[in-house]
């Protein structure tokens, strides 16, 4: 028994991931798959590190994809860096933040959560508090927490972990390569990211970096690493100058994030940036001209994930089903305590242009209406074009 | 600092994998990609997991692909069968057999390995006598050793294991779709396997299969399982009808494998199994019209993975270099104490096509002789074509 061909359809994903492939991506995905050890697969490899190195802002060596999704790049970073019965404190604030917890127990470190509510941040302070009296090997902190939409300030963070004698680990699977993601200048130890967020690659790897300290600390390890898969001893040999065999990599997956880190290069960080931001205000204008309103802590929210307050009177499921089907667009629910009460719209990479933003905000309109819900009577895309006209 | 296109070449792929990859394939890679949760990508995950069940010849509700390369499936089902001071029976005689050992050991198992030289198989009486000694869990074996190309027979060994309370796991990276592997007739309890061998698909999933024994294994765990990523209880709320998020699968890469799965149960799998034996038989026949001999026991020579050893005189990477610059063929070398000593000739899947035996043949010919290498004056190809007329 066969089936028909998947066929899948063309959405415009303006969910938390995955968001918009650029056609050469996809294009990229599609060329002829070469040998894992074939001398061009193994330049690719060396472009792949030293382009992941410009958008992690970092002169890591050990910086390359790991071949998994960005839960097994958080998987990486956590089993390498921590043996059993190592202290690790988790600032947890959202899904993944806890997430992180849970991994880091599994394999057998004591931790110590923080906690502030979903959507808020945590500051310099609190942290400072926590690893001064916890004393933690290393401290894990998400950076765009994917579930709540909060931006985490990191500027003062690492010195506080730092002097506590501890590593910091951030989650940067939504920031990279949507807002700054300054390793090097941060002082970071170890970062992790995801290629179907701001890098606008189709899922399957996971981006890490790893500085100085981190390989210290793994250096000093007296246990094995318990994923034989994310060793990152074994891989340093195989993404380093060794070449020695580990596991056939994803080879099709690294030329789409070859080509992908190609166009985040050409248009520039900043200019990624800055156009992130541009579509978020765009966005966050047409929604206050519905009524709708951000969950979290205004002062931090992300430009490429905002989530939003179901609106009274809108059936979360239906009102996502209807832009699915009528007009092909994906938004995100809630996760965790915020299902059924939040929803998440990415601007994330290719996502964040203005026709999407028009597009998405005018058959929301139109979804809303068509259920009765309640408005005000203000245009959205007028709202947003103002910002664009202004801009 | 950005860098050209990556543009990787069309390469002949004749080694341990990847193999070639079909045109559609390809194709079904670059489709746009959906979301992870959407109905489509949902429908295709099913269809996926209907086709494997086919391919692995099992009724197991539990097979679906882990989002990682044939190394995670080996982890996966290693970290979710064994927890900490289980007992582990590993049959060594390759690469692998001995990489599984070492899966083993880092999740705190006790480990017995039993072995046998590189390129031998392993009888049912020495297995017996192993798991009545060690009463193990678990006990695994390679079923196709990608690094010496020996066919361990399967038949009399999941009751010999069975009888003294153990689950079978199995090594079927390289067998998959390419000699039968029939999980549910020979009551193997696990198995894992790769996309980029005999099922011609890129690499980058895992096909997985856990029959009922194995899950009772797992409910029955008390400790965690140490990878969160890999923890199938998690995937099976992900990949059965819960549909509760987990990570966000590789989506474009089971876009890949639903079309390698619809077109290996298009071709059917005698039939697919008859063509490998084929082209097998005509390689082996050019080959030893140039008097080159296969590495391991010859009862047990794997169709699709051809370990040669290395004609007197002929330089391993010299020859692999021309081959590979010249005519854009990859074969494989030797893996550990192989290496030097063999050559890997794959015939996975797409790659077992007359033409490519002819080439093949014509090319290996052609570089022995400008390196000077003396050869018999048989015509390989003649020699392979023989085959071929007489079938």
């Amino acid at each position: 028994m066969s089936f028909p061909a998947a066929a899948p359809p063309t959405r415009l994903l303006m969910g938390p991931g995955p968001s918009q492939i650029h056609s050469q991506v996809l294009a990229a995905l599609a060329a002829p798959t070469v040998g894992h050890l074939d001398p061009v697969f193994l330049r690719i490899m060396d472009e792949v590190q030293a382009m992941l190195r410009q958008v992690f802002q970092t002169e890591n060596a050990m910086t390359m994809a790991v071949s998994g999704t960005g839960s097994a790049g958080m998987e990486t970073c956590v089993v390498n860096l921590v043996e059993p019965g190592d202290r690790v404190l988790c600032c947890v604030n959202g899904v993944f933040g806890g997430r992180m917890a849970e991994v880091a127990e599994r394999v057998g470190a004591e931790v110590t959560r923080i906690e502030r509510p979903f959507g808020e941040v945590f500051s310099a302070d609190e942290i400072q508090e926590a690893v001064q009296r916890v004393r933690p090997k290393v401290t894990g902190i998400v950076h765009a927490e994917t579930s709540t939409g909060a931006w985490q300030p990191l500027e003062e963070i690492a010195g506080v972990v730092h002097d506590a004698g501890s590593l910091l680990l951030v989650d940067c699977v939504t920031s990279l390569a949507g807002v700054p993601v300054e390793v090097d200048r941060l002082g970071i130890d170890a970062a992790y990211s995801g290629t179907q967020k701001c890098l606008s690659c189709p899922p399957g790897l996971a981006p890490v970096t790893f500085g100085p300290r981190a390989l210290e600390a793994m250096d000093r390890r007296t246990a094995k690493v318990a994923s034989w898969y994310l060793d990152i001893g074994l891989l340093r040999n195989y993404w380093g100058s060794n070449r020695a065999y580990h596991h056939t990599a994803p080879i099709n997956m690294n030329y789409a994030l070859h080509e992908a880190l190609r166009l985040v290069l050409q248009e520039g960080l900043d200019a990624r940036f800055a156009r992130h931001m541009l579509h978020h205000r765009a966005l966050k204008a047409g929604l206050a001209a519905m009524g709708i309103q951000y969950s979290g802590s205004p002062d931090h929210c992300l430009p490429m994930l905002n989530s939003v307050l179901i609106p009274e009177g809108a059936d979360d499921a239906a009102v996502r089903g209807q832009l699915l089907n009528q007009f092909g667009i994906e938004i995100g629910g809630g996760l965790g305590p915020m299902k059924g009460k939040v929803w998440r719209i990415g601007l994330m990479g290719e996502t964040a242009q203005s026709s999407n933003v028009l597009l998405f905000l005018a058959a929301l309109q139109q979804c809303l209406a068509s259920q009765g819900v309640a408005l005000p009577m203000d245009s959205p895309t007028a709202a947003a074009s103002a910002v664009y006209l202004e801009s």
